[in-house]
């Protein structure tokens, strides 16, 4: 591609009103900076550290929200799967289908989505060597769907802590287009006691060096107000910070790009 | 309780006579050496690294075939789940759900198998600190439904390299009893290429570690010839070794037992 | 070996009285119990992670208190080397050298420590896979000295954290006799800021386990009062705890050995 | 500082010829690119995995070649240190005197160092959590000596496997200079049964993402034929691609150092 994708959005479909301003300024930005736009928004946060967390205002309600965001701002949409069952009513508001770090071996999931005919992009598990993500890529292909890729969000590194090895991106773009998570990957884990923290102070590093290693695209959680969000706000990227966020990533991915045949 | 358990079976249902042999023998060495046995097997292994692997002969047929075992040898039964549609079936014929490692946070899953009223044993995840297990521990006993343990199968450690941490023992009998899974710690993720590896030599070793560090059970996958073995036959104890491994294991239950409340 | 070695001391030369006050009852509860009592205090804690921490009370002072304790007592003595021009100096009052983790791969060290005729324990690099520990092994063989074994203490895993791998010890025990380090196994390096914190709580656990998957010794940090303890307090068996501690740990490692020859 | 420094040399100093073919080379790059050129080269590899692999040429003979090299090319020079007692020496021909990661916490040989008033890079080792590197650098620092730099090369992950945690980058600089060392972090530590292995196929992806994320120079082992270099071959970059390789690693400098004051 000549662009590199920007998958962003809340966390989670908190209301209309949030998703259609973050959309909204996103869908600006990427135009203006040159990235092809995907809105992103769960419809259920359903692995959840602890069940006291906020997980959806409700799977029909968010999937309609979701669908009137597309329209609104006609965007392409991306929200995840948890189970086979969903994919059907899932597949019919959405373009993408996000199978999560967790279920990325779940080969009826991966069957299910390969077989929607929806692009799906499957986030690698913190658990899970890089070369064998060809096999969860392989899975989706099987059904003949072939608009497939693969997210990297870090390896598990111990307790409440990830690393991203940027080996991994090479290894994965290999068999597939490649997406650098950045809210994800300085995600802690459990950190915080039941929830998880994060390390947003990190994001423009490891976003910077993912981007000159070479990816095809970036995943980017933001809020207007990260202290607000309802997920992940301790990772996210403050809405107001991501014209610069975006500019600068655009600049490492084409520096990765012009080195992307490069071999020694 | 006064003896530990022994959850014991093939790694899936391939057949009522290898169900059977394994089934029956494993009874009776639980009776002569003091477990409190459950016969395991899976109805579908879900999640194989390739999609070229063998997963099930049918979940109708196999959960006949789980249905028959319990009868013919009047013993409880356990199965793995892997979505929540699942659990309403699986929980007519089976005594204990049992969550695999990767979907430990799957919220659905684990309130569905609570709501079942069926026991529910939940593998640690690979990606999770053990003090986090409490909260999965917590959504089950949402649900009302007490009959909860955990399983220690290893954290991932780098690319197709598992190591389990005896600490995870201590820290998660804070929450629940907890369960070692002999089989799987000896697994090496994806380490042939595809499929999983394993390390069978190791399993003495780590068995009587766990045991004496301080258990309330065993799981472990067992065959007559482990090298015909449909999934995990490389991490196995042969069902002619069980004799022996088991008493040794009941020995080390018993140290561990004997310095349960030992601090310092 | 009819016995397990028991390593054990303070940390570090404190003064004269502290390292009798420990010695003679360490001696006293091995004889009891049934261990091979070595007596074990550093003169000088050479790697301490912030300079401001305490290091010694001088290499010539400290040589001198070990030489009397050795004296007094009437047993072995062993301390820590950690550059070659020591050894000479150190090998003169000393029975076993013991070469620190970092410096494990430190060939010179090795060398020398193997030349001086003395005993070399070697600890396992929180970086080394247990199998390359054979070449380590194998350096001191190359100087004609075939007295020399292992320790484990643990795996580096993340930041401020270490985990044992228990596999570590069956393969280390095919080169050379292998010691378990129960008190810097739950070390947290680093984890006070500026100082390392531990776990005592889990030494129970980890000596347990290690005992039954079967080791030759054990070396255990102990103080009358480890939170005056000059180095490593968090991580120490307290003294008075020694007699019950040292039982369990015999009867762990009485399992271990019956099991020494189990192979599935 | 306007321009990054690379420290560039072959691994160990082979012959005269080897050291200025390559340091000739080096320094008519840097020079051309854009990088304050210093030349490296060890006078001895003092903790090879095995005894068998090749150590040095002789140290007086060593670096009696490093002085030359110094002179003929005119340009400084960095050489490991080892044990205090070497420092005298080596500071008499070298410019900066290179801590090995696992000798990071050596206090006696950091203050020897510091002491000698040349500059002193410390490597991480590859057990140390970043954060606590800013204590190796006050040990250089309560010496007067403020010439002081840190150098990334990875943490140990598992077995035979190395993992570079970008965020140790930026974590670092807030105590000193941070140098990244493209050679030693796609090592592959004892991987070759052994001897280390290495994966220099993921030296330029490493290398960009580290730039990117923002660093003050870099160390890259260099050889004519890395087949037939005595030491770290399989993880060099070749001298003929050096020229493509550091003009790459320019530009990623190039943008770390742009978006360095960058936060959100």
């Amino acid at each position: 591609a000549d662009k590199p994708v920007l998958f962003a959005g809340p966390c989670v479909v908190e209301s209309m009103d949030i998703c259609i301003e973050i959309g909204s300024r996103a869908k600006t930005l990427a135009k203006q900076i040159g990235f092809e736009y995907v809105f992103k928004a769960s419809f259920d946060k359903a692995n959840r550290t602890s069940s006291g967390s906020f997980r959806s205002i409700g799977m029909d309600k968010a999937l309609g929200v979701l669908e009137e965001v597309g329209k609104a701002l006609d965007v392409p949409l991306l929200t995840d799967v948890h189970e086979s069952s969903q994919i059907k009513e899932v597949a019919k508001v959405v373009d993408v289908l996000q199978i999560p770090a967790f279920l990325c071996r779940q080969t009826d999931l991966l069957l299910a989505a390969g077989e929607s005919g929806k692009a799906v992009k499957i986030k690698r598990g913190q658990f899970m060597a890089p070369e064998d993500m060809r096999f969860a890529v392989d899975k989706i292909r099987s059904t003949g769907n072939d608009k497939v890729c693969l997210t990297e969000r870090g390896f598990s590194l111990g307790y409440h802590n990830l690393v991203v090895d940027m080996r991994a991106l090479p290894i994965m773009r290999q068999f597939a287009p490649v997406v650098f998570d950045v809210t994800h990957s300085v995600q802690q884990p459990g950190g915080l006691g039941g929830s998880s923290g994060g390390q947003r102070e990190m994001a423009p590093y490891l976003a910077r060096a993912a981007g000159a290693a070479g990816v095809d695209g970036f995943f980017i959680e933001t809020h207007p107000d990260p202290s607000k969000a309802l997920s992940d706000g301790p990772n996210m990227v403050p809405l107001a910070e991501m014209e610069a966020f975006l500019s600068m990533i655009k600049e490492a991915w084409l520096l990765g790009e012009k080195y992307k045949g490069f071999k020694i």
